[in-house]
């Protein structure tokens, strides 16, 4: 269960409150690149793992501070949209050049929110679960963490450049320096699991008839590419096996042929068979199922 | 620009046609781990790539792969969805143990596509680009598409664990083969780049007051954690810092306090502050634009 | 059935068309405040009900007037688009502050539409039935009527408070006062089932050892409450029981720990059990049936 | 900021793993009913709060209470998902009726969690954040608070009706009792508001012409209604005005006749207006802007 | 405005309710090929018609026939939920061959709604306007609203294929009916505006070096194609040009080459250009805006 | 199998590079009348295609050709987002007019791809597969098809009207000659099948009493119609009926009465059945089934 604490996990000051600033902030909580999908990405595989609980301790730690991150993201997109006190806002607000090259104020955020944080991107986007990587194998999702970080760092390096205001500066410095933690954390982890050179799932191997395909890469376009690339030549870097190059890629499959349809399935005359007597094809049999035949 | 080849990049054969487990296929053609994401997630960072043409080159070869892989599973699915030459299909579609535990028939296979394939995942949700990770830094890039094809293995080996039909075991082995090239891949050209254990972006340093919390794990739960965890202590991977341990983690931040909302903002009684004569809000602002003041 | 009269439900006058105003319009046909909510929220609600039909009949009758309101917005935001009888347009579009401040012409009302209006929210979102609520519950589904109609209501006197077109303000004028009567009806449906102050569905009660969990507020955070307030002392709403506070929350449940899995999952070598012999575990026993043993 | 303690809100236990009701609990981690929902939507809102801080610590209690309720039911799914200490899971799976009739294993669950809850509905569609309500009105907020604790909770009774699992049981009677306490919570903040009765935004008049309109039904069926329903005459429940009918609904609004559609449109030959000389249109003027003339 | 009858559009009559049909009727309401779909086509088109008022006429007739139809549907959906009267729904529900095929009954139909219909497809996943076509042109709109019909004709036609029910049997010859006569009536309004053989937009001409392109067809395989195909000689179908063929398709463009990106951009060592001074880029200037330079 | 050239599929020149522009470039990447739309439409119908192979084979060809038309796009976005090597962006971005008016940069562009296309709309909203149609008959899926392209050209004439860059004119002058090719190409092949004029499926015919359905344009509102229209009177297009006018539509349904729920859906008290016993229905039934009873 969790607890919460009143102060934030990093001190939020906007000098000069920036609507349109507010709104770059919001892909840094809702988008694919941001906090809500860290956060629900490490809780549910921690609440999924089934290995040495130090691996789900460490993802329930990480996957908490992240909830801490939405807040102070959320307090300071807040902290942008209403400057009351100090009325900086003023003359941002009646910069047409700004909004002109970044978009203008989110609607929502007076339209649906009140001058509130969204659970969305920097264009409303709602945030979607489904760029949340659980898949259940310990280092499949060590990478999946690693990846979501190095994006997630680059999102608010970004951030950072498009901003003077110190306190803004400040606070991103901040995320970047727990992006750069949450890297190497995970990265730490997969060499603790020795498997970082590995294909992971790493007690599936590639064996027999299949292991010319597993050190092989594909030429499946007509630039030539440098034959020094690390890739092509050399020993893979499980040391299971040797780059080797296929130029092109090899055509190993068959012209597919596929049967023509039952006449339940309405496909059209002519991908149409002409069965005699009762339906055998699987529409038949799930209507002999569904009318109790 | 793209060319087809008649032939399938490997041989599709299905023995016993399973319409369940051509629904269970459909996970690696549009879910989150599967070649819907990786094909659009190359293609497109290809696409948008700055840097030595190389990179640029595998992504490409590597994409246009992936769209082959789409149609293999895809032919797959539509042969596992019609057994008329064989009959096969019977003995699967009357034993109500298959799908009673695997979930039965995806309706839209029949309703929707009439026994075709659907850009959907095994529930039948449409494909969401939400989950295609384009990142615009290199190595961040990279590790996505590691984690992607870690992921994608995963669940192609767990697809062959529900399967004894040797056509289906031959295919998926190939594409398992396959991931574990493009994860090999993708880890070389990481560490061609020299970024293997960076923090993306690498050219984003933490200095002065931040370096302090960018090897720093920030406990966040009462769990004591193993002290010999490789995250804990030690250089980080980087080798830029020392790894260590803030258990709790500080309280760096204020407690938030917003200011009241105007009166534009309908926020509520006591959440409306008392604003004398004009509005100097960011609505109020707003509305003079949009009627011309 | 339905039937369609060609008056629309109000007058929907423009008297300066403005394209950024249109765009906000649009956030009250698709936004989850929108028309498009409540119109299916209504009519899904009615077409469910297996109660006294008088609940039917007045969820069938505000449903269909809400398609007309969807009419009268699209009409509004069509006008706002083309101005070509006054050239009102043209003072609008060619002050940058206007759009610099609320994000300009929406793209699509131009590349898709062609000057329509879109089943879209305000910033191009198209409408997603996942905020409709269809809760099967009497007491439940008003609550979310009038929490739809509330919210509905905020929304059309922000974007009131977004134009001095007098067409604009009298039309927002008269959806505000109908969304009054739609809040006030559905509290007046609550008052008549008797459920006003209790909790839905009103059939489960809390008994027994559970009784004393359903009317304690559980503290969560170290704030300090306020002791008066109204949810921490005193007779709960439903006179079922005494409000208290337990803070901190009590920890009622164990650490969890979870069974290995089985070796099909492919979890990572320490989070994979060593089980001797077959496969007992539910992968198991589904790769049975699907492949018939 | 917020802190993760090691036990879980309520004690888990499964009698009989059953992977058919693991499935059924997704409902109400990532349906629209669930808690991914109720936490997002608490915490969002308390983090927008800008009036009593009262108010907002509730929130934030609450909110913070509710990612452990989705702790508790991610961990009930994974327990449900493998048996192995016990071995209970057997005859459940093996017995055909329990999925014919409740949909099977989700695929998901081993395909991509590898036996660990996913961020999904029932039916496997990802948790999509359109559900949320963040209204930024007080009012507006608690009462979209009571309707999804009210539609919480009957989902929670439904989930009870379909397990004789002792634990799983026991499980759901605390979460129900906690739904009963949020509901009542919500709604002693509307008491204590003093807005139970009002049309939010309690600001917002409906004064002058539109009174009218405020009070009245709108009859738009043809179903005569029952004359003595308490929304048909009487006091309105604001005391504000009385109820009245107008049956049928009057017909207050003209025909619509927009303008032609300028010829860059390219809305068809007759739906094109003959403009002599400039485009005079919105979009003659957007391309002028773009073009830079 | 709208206006509801009391009596449905067609009777509805379920001898023998089955859920699992039930499930398959949602496809009809809330998938892309189902009624919410084309009511919303039909009506948005209407309601951004510019044209001859007789076309706006026919899309309001018909799209406020559609939401009759969604009526007729949830009201047989519910139906097959429950059959309490006669008892009928017994053996279906204790049949394991039904749902053992075609997934069982939707978990939302009793866990969200209650036993009734939802806004969602045949696998609970929500409706989204997506799929809605308003191309603001005429013979584009009716274009897709043929192929709209034709799809959902389809559907319905599926349907009937899965039931013996003759209540549902008579429901869906009625309104596989309508679909015939909706696709006749756009036929019919494409035939009347003189467009059918037209490329549309029709005042869109293709002349001077590109009309060599709008009608060659590009051979992008290496399959040979039957050179009597319609497509590949003779007159196209809009008499304005010849069809060709051109295998291989000419490869027209360039190989891109991209400028390396701005140092703010952080893509990556290689990926950056090296810019002396200020930051001449899109992001510097962006920047300077937001920064008040 | 695909194979990639590395040559574009038209040559791609921006003279003047315009992020406003470039932002509006992406509706034809990602959005419903877009490239992935159509590409996958082609690619997903071949796959799926069990009639003769010349159609097959025409989808394939083309679906190859949009995987190179969103190569092009893609490559034409990214040009415009920098222009270091002209610095012709300047103006552009230094012209408030521009983005005040169509919305300005899109913050993803920067944000996310580090100036990259993305696999989005001009909005931002991610590619979502619930556009793409896939319906497994041959005419439905090739009307679909002639709609997809009609709205596609017409998204590509309106973003030529938007811009005076001769490349990017040069540009979509082929994209619309292109799809000029792709309409008629799939009238082509709706005329080859002889189906231009039937109601698709066109083997399942209106019999019987559905005949006078089938023919008959129901009339739903009481704007009177011009009694010439084509679909009014004289023979239906598929030469199978007459037209005719039933103003108003027939009423041919009842009123719905629906069963009242039995106790375990909590439907509120009134909508509850008093059921002696046991429960009889299906949730009673499914609760045995699940309890092993």
């Amino acid at each position: 269960m969790f607890h919460h604490h009143r102060e934030l996990a990093y001190t939020v000051r906007v000098d000069k409150p920036n609507p349109v600033f507010g709104r770059m902030l919001q892909q840094a909580i809702g988008g694919p690149e941001g906090e809500m999908r860290v956060m629900n990405q490490y809780l549910f595989q921690a609440w999924g793992a089934r290995g040495d609980s130090k691996y789900r301790d460490m993802l329930l730690h990480t996957g908490t501070e992240e909830i801490g991150h939405i807040e102070v993201l959320a307090t300071a997109v807040a902290m942008n949209l209403d400057g009351m006190p100090s009325e900086k806002i003023d003359d941002v607000v009646t910069n047409p050049l700004v909004a002109a090259r970044m978009g203008g104020v989110e609607p929502r955020h007076f339209l649906s929110g009140g001058l509130a944080a969204m659970p969305s991107d920097a264009n409303g986007v709602p945030f979607n679960a489904a760029c949340i990587d659980v898949g259940g194998n310990m280092t499949a999702n060590m990478r999946a963490n690693v990846a979501a970080e190095a994006i997630g760092r680059t999102l608010a390096a970004r951030l950072r450049e498009l901003t003077d205001d110190p306190g803004m500066k400040d606070m991103l410095s901040f995320l970047i320096a727990r992006d750069t933690m949450h890297q190497q954390q995970w990265l730490a982890a997969i060499e603790e699991l020795g498997t970082s050179n590995m294909a992971a799932p790493e007690d599936v191997l590639d064996e027999g008839e299949y292991q010319q395909y597993a050190y092989m890469f594909f030429g499946h376009a007509d630039a030539p590419m440098d034959p020094s690339a690390r890739w092509l030549s050399g020993p893979s870097l499980d040391g299971k096996g040797e780059f080797s190059f296929a130029d092109p890629a090899p055509r190993l499959g068959q012209e597919p042929e596929l049967a023509q349809a039952p006449s339940s399935v309405h496909a059209g005359l002519d991908a149409t068979r002409t069965n005699g007597g009762g339906d055998e094809s699987l529409v038949g049999k799930v209507k002999d199922a569904i009318t109790g035949n």
